[in-house]
């Protein structure tokens, strides 16, 4: 066992966030950089997070009427380019296929078959699924169309980091066309409720809404809604986005309807998603010094049982007992699925055994072995707590309480989440002075934070400011503290209340 | 409604049964075809479908130890070269990635950011994940690893067909490594049984489960094991394979391990996949001349319920009690999981609703209109009887007898598949006239269909007389009937039972 002063994870958050990252990333085995530039590779307890996001974010989205359907990896440049600030946006940053066979020359080989339209790999869908849509959609009778798409995409990142920036990454983008804008903004409504509900009740990482700046928003799209959360080194991330686009993508794919007025005019379309960035996000939300902390909701194993067997003569007996409570505590049930344990049986020193799970932030941890079969008692650590708190419980009670621990780990979690968050959000700056101070000064691992402040909305005038910084503005959250009075960067009359942060 | 003679798909099985395939995925809204040549657009019946089989899937691969990861959708060109028989099987259909950006020239935007060496997008996965394993692999006590991927694949199709052959498809595939060729062949057959039990219990598609022969064989395997399904034409579908890799790709990606006798070895690997294709398979099985049958454990939907409304003031009250229904019959269970009930409000022709709905295939439809709501009683159909034959049912019936029903209609599909391969394949046939005569004359979509006949073994021998007839070696099956005499090709003395069909 480590003494109490060293952590599992070298360096610490404060020495060094960054580093901490990568390796809480290693120590729990969650993924891990490929041959292929920039494309990680999801090991099994990454993957089995993104399992749990992709069931609990599907079911949703399959009770709010929306199917899921799959459209082509790639997408002619062409297509790309019908609307115009969109393809700005991508074209930078885009996988190109430009041949479709290999060849033999001089014992090498090499693209061969060149295609007469290169294409892309998607960076996002709606160009091609816009072109479907115009033929799925004649009539307001066909409308809404609400469709989802689970897949990978690629976007070439010239500073790929696991999880928050990686060159290909998974994720759900829907797309949605309505009728006019008002139901499209009810749309986009939904998508961001259902996104809250995962961020914040499955992922315990507290966010706040609201919408992007015109700089900031999708390309293409008329206003986006952002969800964005804070890491524990103060900055902000950005963990789901919904698209209002407009008639933009309706006009550059010509999707058209019959009104119920007899007009033949352009759809309203939404789109939104999230991505396998969330995990980056959760990583950077509840990790501590010795490795990575998994909200139980979000956790592909709930229980580990760990068998402590001091004599080959206890092994047969230490492990069946251990079995036959594996089965006990699988009957249970935590937020509606059944409690899902592993046995690990692994010829392993228990020390080693015992911090590799701390590492992957298992929510809980029970030993017993051949003393606590003979009192009828286990051994339970949590994952909330320090890695040697213990709390022997009977039998009974741990098959009693576990529902119970499950959600006190999950609301222990999000309420500290909540807590730094709200401890390191300032709303009383006011003046250019300060904010410079605050961002310039702040040690960005332990002090920095947001900035809630009134700001006048004109952002040629303040881009300067916030790009000497290194800040942006998040947001304009939803739910308006203070904006009266001036803004903080120009002095002029605000006109809303700005969310201001250094981001992923 | 239709009459009698007349079926919902033209033309039908009989008459063309290529288009018939084609006009059934587009009755029943399944898939279409792109504008990017080759990959398809799975819409939400088809997509459901596929959603059902993942599931399906997805808890056997669990349950049988192995665990889900994600791996880059590229491959640098010169892993793909470490395997020469592999390169050659793939060279001829690979999309090339060239280029990581666009840029614009003379107003027009051209593929920018040549890369230092060609990407291949994965037609396959064998020689990225083996780079990845032969990090992992270090001991005999890591293995087995196994290790399965849900994705999508790419291999350039120069004459696509939807869900058969298309250039992008969905599918799994499992990798898995292993201490010696014992553990690793009984790994082929855990696969072998998992999709077995796929195809027959779930998809109701019977199959024969044997040995490529050489020729046949995934490029740089050891030995391919096939499961082998009979369309209704008579031809075969590969319906999934699963591969013992031998240490060939052990060799090439260096996946070595300090065997028990401390001897550093290559370790013995296998793969085994299944992919969208099974939908292709599924709807040629079991499709009638009314569109798509989807047995019931497959189907997104089990039950679609048509409220039947003759006048407006009949609205409320029909509405009311099928979503009544709908809840009690949504409380059942089939096949360990909650009966799928879709209530269909369209303001649609009745006769046009129902015969959309029998075009999908979904197992049941239940109309309730004033007149059965006076009686307590409904009205049902099941796709496996003719389009208008129907039982008038009392509510309590219904409900209690709907899981019996559901498991009807699934064994009735399995049984009707299983009579016509078994009254499709010959073990008859003795000589090379006879054989030449049913494969040349039968005409394909009604008569001809499997020959089971003892062979000499020899490839070469008989590559040139099965070219000649468009006919292939599907597989030396499993359970072996008369093996003996002399080869239905050659003459020749025979060591073996083959199956021989068309294929797919």
């Amino acid at each position: 066992m480590s003494k109490k002063e060293r952590t599992a994870i070298t360096p610490t958050r404060e020495q060094d966030y960054p580093e901490w990252y990568q390796q809480v990333v290693k120590a729990a085995d969650m993924a891990e950089n490929s041959p292929v530039r920039g494309c990680m590779v999801i090991k099994p307890w990454g993957y089995g997070i993104w399992e749990r996001i992709q069931r609990e974010l599907d079911d949703r989205i399959k009770a709010t009427g929306h199917d899921n359907a799959y459209f082509p990896l790639f997408i002619p440049l062409s297509f790309l380019e019908k609307e115009a600030a969109h393809v700005d946006g991508f074209a930078k940053e885009c996988a190109v296929v430009t041949h479709h066979r290999l060849q033999e020359k001089d014992g090498k080989l090499i693209p061969s078959g060149e295609l007469e339209e290169p294409l892309i790999v998607r960076p996002t869908s709606e160009t091609i699924i816009g072109e479907l849509f115009s033929k799925w959609v004649q009539s307001y009778r066909d409308l809404p169309l609400l469709i989802n798409q689970w897949a990978n995409v690629v976007r070439w990142e010239m500073r790929p980091r696991v999880f928050l920036r990686t060159a290909e990454f998974l994720w759900q983008e829907g797309h949605t066309v309505h009728v006019d804008e008002e139901d499209a903004r009810k749309e986009v409504d939904v998508a961001v409720e259902m996104y809250r509900q995962l961020m914040e009740d499955i992922l315990a990482m507290p966010v706040i809404i609201g919408e992007k700046t015109e700089s900031e928003r999708f390309p293409g799209a008329v206003s986006t809604t952002t969800l964005e959360a804070m890491m524990q080194d103060g900055k902000a991330l950005q963990a789901g986005t919904s698209h209002y686009l407009g008639q933009n993508f309706a006009e550059a794919s010509n999707i058209k309807f019959l009104g119920s007025d007899g007009e033949l005019q352009h759809a309203h379309t939404t789109s939104w998603g999230v991505s396998t960035r969330l995990i980056g996000g959760m990583i950077m939300c509840h990790g501590d010094d010795d490795g990575l902390r998994v909200p139980p909701r979000a956790a592909p194993k709930h229980i580990v049982l760990l068998p402590v067997i001091p004599k080959a003569e206890h092994e047969e007996s230490v492990l069946a007992y251990v079995e036959q409570l594996a089965t006990e505590l699988r009957k249970l049930s935590f937020a509606g699925s059944p409690v899902v344990v592993h046995v690990d049986k692994r010829d392993l020193r228990g020390g080693e055994k015992s911090w590799q799970w701390v590492k992957k932030g298992i929510p809980v941890r029970v030993e017993v072995g051949p003393r606590d079969i003979e009192n009828d008692s286990v051994m339970l650590f949590r994952r909330d707590e320090g890695p040697k708190d213990r709390h022997q419980l009977k039998r009974d009670e741990l098959l009693e309480q576990i529902p119970q621990i499950l959600q006190g780990i999950q609301d222990t979690y999000f309420a500290q989440a909540k807590a730094y968050q709200e401890a390191r959000t300032r709303s009383d700056i006011s003046s250019l002075e300060e904010f410079k101070a605050y961002f310039a000064d702040a040690k960005s691992s332990t002090e920095s934070g947001f900035v809630r402040a009134p700001w006048c909305g004109d952002e040629s005038a303040t881009e300067a400011i916030l790009a000497d910084l290194k800040v942006t503005i998040r947001c304009l959250p939803r739910e308006q503290g203070n904006a009266s009075g001036n803004c903080v960067l120009t002095g002029k009359p605000a006109t809303v209340e700005a969310l201001f942060a250094k981001a992923y």
